[in-house]
């Protein structure tokens, strides 16, 4: 199956895509044409992976055999509603929208949803990326299981209601731990204090988990609810009533669920 | 200056008391004592840096030259007050107590302040470790400097105030972090799915900010705000109304944050 002699075409080229695009590329499989409303995404993309590119929804090729749609949820019955893809297999990338999302726009649908945080201008090992598929028959689920297995080494089936299950957990881990680095960048900062100390901290504070539970990892004032150190520090981001805010009922959360793990 | 010639005691025995005293152990410094106020964890780490051991203030030992406090904020001065260290260099290893709480117990005073989140039984390169030194002379300055140098190759000296802030910010980047792999292994579990999924994407977000700033590297549906996600995440966390209502503040302040920096 590592030749499948299938060829693709994106409907959209932001991050996702971007990833998607090049790995697929990478691995040899065709791109013929990139779409995104605006041209100098498309063209940037197009020119990545070899293909043709296009903003306009009417110049979309019917000449490829799989499209893979990787919009903003916002966007995609807009975009989608204008073409004719019912002979094609059609297959989106996104964790919060179920499969039959695709069932108005043709017969061969599926999912193929890589969890992992990309940007654009960030080289990632794609192989390691969790790669998430589904279809609704079992042929195109072959398929998309067999072509996942081309770009990644961790492959699994999983259904729309899991899978929109697993976004929220990516959210929280990924888009609300990095806001906290923000955060904290953002305060050291005013203190006029380099964000470069915190990166081993970092660092380490994920790769602890890459072996440990994160019950078991957690280290910090707020475990026993130490308010001689938590209300010094409430204090100390008295300027950032925001940040307080948060401060104040993250350790909460975090006294309550060591508590009940007790 | 490697070798100092110079003898520690430890009073405590908590992660960073065993992490500190294995550093300086692995470097060739002797260790005499180690004081705890439970003989298992002063007996563990006495263990594994061969130091004597006691679980009694009235027998610590006036034997070492340096005696690294590394107890919780609030027993501290408890602890000291019934000491007589006033000969000896006296150091704490605390992000948020300022200098001058050693004060009352010796003439010489200094903070080795590591910041790693560390538990005990997870091993880690103290090399990498950033340490920020204090002290309230320029003699036990250099001498902790130049001791913290035989452990770490980063090395800087810090004042309390700043200290303090970068304390705050360790406990936003680390242990909120944390907390949120927790919610997210928490949630998954719920769902009958594994936690291992998570951890590439959780390696990803902390690697790419090695990099990157945080508000560059920063994905997710927060950044616009997509309603489209946003509400369908928080009906999925029906379930968790604690983790419904950080969901909702944090994806509020992030979009807020963003919105700030277009």
């Amino acid at each position: 199956m590592q030749n499948m002699n299938l060829s693709f075409s994106f409907i959209g080229a932001g991050n996702v895509a971007t990833h998607l695009a090049q790995a697929l590329k990478n691995k040899g499989h065709k791109i013929v044409q990139i779409y995104s409303r605006t041209t100098s995404s498309a063209k940037t993309l197009a020119n990545k992976v070899d293909a043709a590119f296009t903003k306009d929804i009417d110049q979309i090729s019917d000449q490829a055999d799989v499209y893979i749609v990787a919009l903003k949820d916002s966007v995609f019955n807009e975009v989608l509603s204008q073409l004719d893809l019912s002979n094609k297999l059609l297959v989106h990338c996104s964790g919060s929208l179920p499969l039959n999302v695709l069932m108005p726009y043709s017969r061969n649908i599926g999912v193929l949803y890589p969890l992992q945080t990309f940007s654009k201008n960030r080289e990632l090992d794609f192989q390691k990326v969790p790669v998430f598929v589904e279809a609704n028959n079992k042929k195109d689920l072959e398929i998309l299981c067999a072509l996942a297995n081309t770009i990644s080494n961790n492959v699994s089936r999983m259904d729309s209601e899991k899978r929109k299950s697993l976004h929220v957990a990516a959210v929280m881990a990924c888009n609300f731990s990095n806001h906290f680095y923000a955060m904290a960048a953002e305060y050291l900062n005013s203190k006029e204090i380099a964000f470069d100390v915190l990166r081993p901290l970092i660092e380490e504070t994920a790769q602890k988990v890459q072996e440990l539970m994160p019950k078991d990892a957690q280290t910090g004032p707020a475990i026993r609810f130490d308010t001689n150190i938590i209300d010094k520090h409430l204090e100390a981001l008295s300027e950032f009533p925001s940040y307080q805010n948060l401060y104040n009922s993250i350790s909460q959360s975090i006294f309550e669920y060591h508590k009940e793990k007790q």
